[in-house]
């Protein structure tokens, strides 16, 4: 999906290598972008194997390939080593999601300040451009708050962001994301930003239904997510919630699954002596989210909730995005989940690579412009739209 | 169980040999009958660490304790070496469930065909006395068939044996035996005997509703099930089910597992490129059977539901037992399904060595007398009453 958009780019954006602990998938992807005719002009597109755990190898590689932005969206547990690997060389660094340790869930809030922010006074005094948490959400989301802070509110009272995925893959069950990192979400502590407080819940506990454009009426639930950690620090507003729809079979498939200790990341033991990660072997036998790709249909609708004082008046916006899983597919072979997490961090490639960006610091994306963002984002397929009352035109109209 | 039992009647049984792959386990039982007083007159117990897939072994034990009667009640995958070990030494052989090949599920029917009846005609060449499945079910309701045949009717339409149990374990989810066992029954294709053919069907796809004696209205569920294989050929009757009882919240649970994939015994190979079984793992998660006992309250209703022909008047009759699993912990630490699995195995090993049962031939339990065995069983803590429209009554008194 990255390196589709990355091709669609390549006049600005170079020449593209993609890494992988396993070049296959590579070399796959770049026959689909060849299938597409993605690339904008002739240009280099070379596929790379590499450990992104191994900082030495990683460093070699940006060196070998001369690579000047690193985007990574490998597994969250890479980011902390291929962060050092930009910082060493020079490169700058863009991902979609937060570090996490495997050996742990949920960690103390704010989530950024265990592992990316430790790293803040070293990006700005050697001038490394850092963007973290760039797909949809954290992302996009967090440029729609931005925006809205910046264009639309005095003050702002709260910040719901939800996310609904209101396609079908037609299968009995599958997550849209490695099911590792997608269970893990729900696993831990809720933790949410109430009142200028971390407030824990747990996941299932707090429901809201929305009535959203396009996918209609919607169940979701507050849940933990990455974004609460940054716009809690860089926004001065005291509610920052995450919400996302669920359907009642993916709930009880998900308690079932936690209550007999399956969704567990610590090894049990089998009678014959084998040591396992339960969730490891859900993981095997889920289907490969990639694969529901062919078959995904229907529309996912992610948006903030944002309410506060305008003039004096309360006011409450919607600034949201529609997506379509079989246009998503059409274009690049993937998902939609996948488009919208992987349009993003291209967009923003841009953006360090035109300078409106080149932050020469590390930023969560609400800290950096967000209309230029957007602009792009609305000419790379994911176009946002500002809903208020009965009204609801493109950003830029409203 | 079994151990305990055979202590209360070690002046018939004799010396009494317990043997393991985990010898700490024989010495947990024997610490636990120690600590019951269960011995009837002072005698040997002792503890042995044997691996029954091992024939030689297995003989070499069975000699060195001189063991004339051995009760297997191993898992499902050791019957065929144990019974080769009795067959070559000349003990008698007692199981409670049907040979397994932990590589197949739901074979051809009928199962005893596919591995114990193989060695019928060795059996009664050497004069081995084997008995098959007699736990109590199969078991104590293959007698029940074989009494209501010979005692109460003149020709017999259809045996419906119900298996409910209806107590309480407390915990979120767990299975009354091995899980990878029980399990194992509702995965493949159930097979019935109906109309004299062999009737395939999936787990939870017929249902029916009974109201029980002691338990109330249950809802049960065509399932597949040994006693079928063997009640099929030996009684000349056209239709042979066996339903277990089933809550919404247990298929809830199994209907995910299964759907999922984490029932197969078919290995996976994880991310990290370990290969494991699906449904070991959920049997590791799971809580351990045994561990059940203490807490679990409430009562089982097994029994025969039989219908047909007497003096010219169409007759149905109910015969059962219902057992109580908390007065099962206090008599020998053991919850209600172990109970009346564990308890008709000692009583069968008493009726062979009375003679009553000495066969000097492989037999399934119906092709036995059924009065000494249910005789037994009255004073060994499994009384069988018959229910007749309101007439309800101890078996010998009907």
């Amino acid at each position: 999906m990255v390196a589709h958009k990355c091709a669609q780019h390549n006049d600005e954006l170079g020449r593209i290598a993609i890494a992988s602990r396993n070049i296959s998938k590579c070399q796959a992807i770049i026959d689909s972008i060849n299938a597409k005719g993605s690339l904008k002009q002739p240009g280099e597109l070379k596929a790379y194997a590499v450990n992104a755990l191994d900082i030495e190898a990683t460093k070699a590689l940006i060196q070998e390939t001369e690579s000047q932005i690193v985007i990574n969206v490998g597994s969250a547990f890479l980011n902390m080593s291929v962060l050092r690997a930009c910082i060493d060389t020079g490169a700058a660094y863009l991902d979609t999601a937060i570090h996490e340790d495997p050996s742990k869930i949920c960690e103390t809030p704010p989530w950024y300040a265990n592992y990316e922010w430790k790293h803040l006074d070293e990006c700005k005094d050697k001038g490394i451009t850092a963007i973290l948490g760039v797909g949809f959400d954290p992302g996009v989301v967090n440029a729609y708050a931005a925006l809205a802070q910046q264009e639309h509110f005095d003050s702002i009272e709260s910040i719901d962001i939800l996310d609904v995925n209101a396609g079908s893959h037609g299968k009995y069950f599958a997550t849209n994301f490695d099911p590792e990192i997608n269970f893990r979400e729900f696993t831990g502590t809720v933790w949410s930003w109430q009142n200028r407080e971390w407030t824990p819940n747990t996941m299932f506990e707090v429901k809201r239904t929305d009535n959203l454009p396009v996918v209609g009426e919607q169940s979701l639930y507050l849940t933990g997510h990455d974004e609460v950690h940054s716009l809690s620090k860089h926004l001065d507003v005291p509610n920052v919630r995450f919400w996302m729809g669920f359907g009642e079979h993916y709930i009880n498939v998900f308690t079932v699954l936690k209550n007999l200790g399956l969704l567990s990341e610590k090894p049990v033991k089998t009678a014959e002596g084998l040591e396992v990660v339960p969730l490891k072997v859900v993981k095997a036998v889920l289907p490969d989210p990639a694969s529901l790709a062919p078959s995904y249909s229907g529309k996912t609708c992610i948006g903030d909730v944002i309410k506060g004082q305008k003039d004096g008046q309360p006011r409450e916006l919607f600034v949201y995005n529609v997506a379509d899983h079989a246009e998503a597919y059409a274009e690049t072979d993937s998902q939609g989940i996948s488009y919208t997490a992987g349009v993003p961090p291209v967009a923003a490639a841009l953006l360090v690579a035109r300078g409106d960006w080149d932050a020469q610091q590390m930023q969560n994306v609400e800290q950096l412009p967000a209309k230029p963002f957007l602009a792009l984002l609305d000419t790379m397929g994911l176009p946002t739209r500002i809903k208020e009352g009965e009204r609801d035109l493109p950003w830029d109209q409203f």
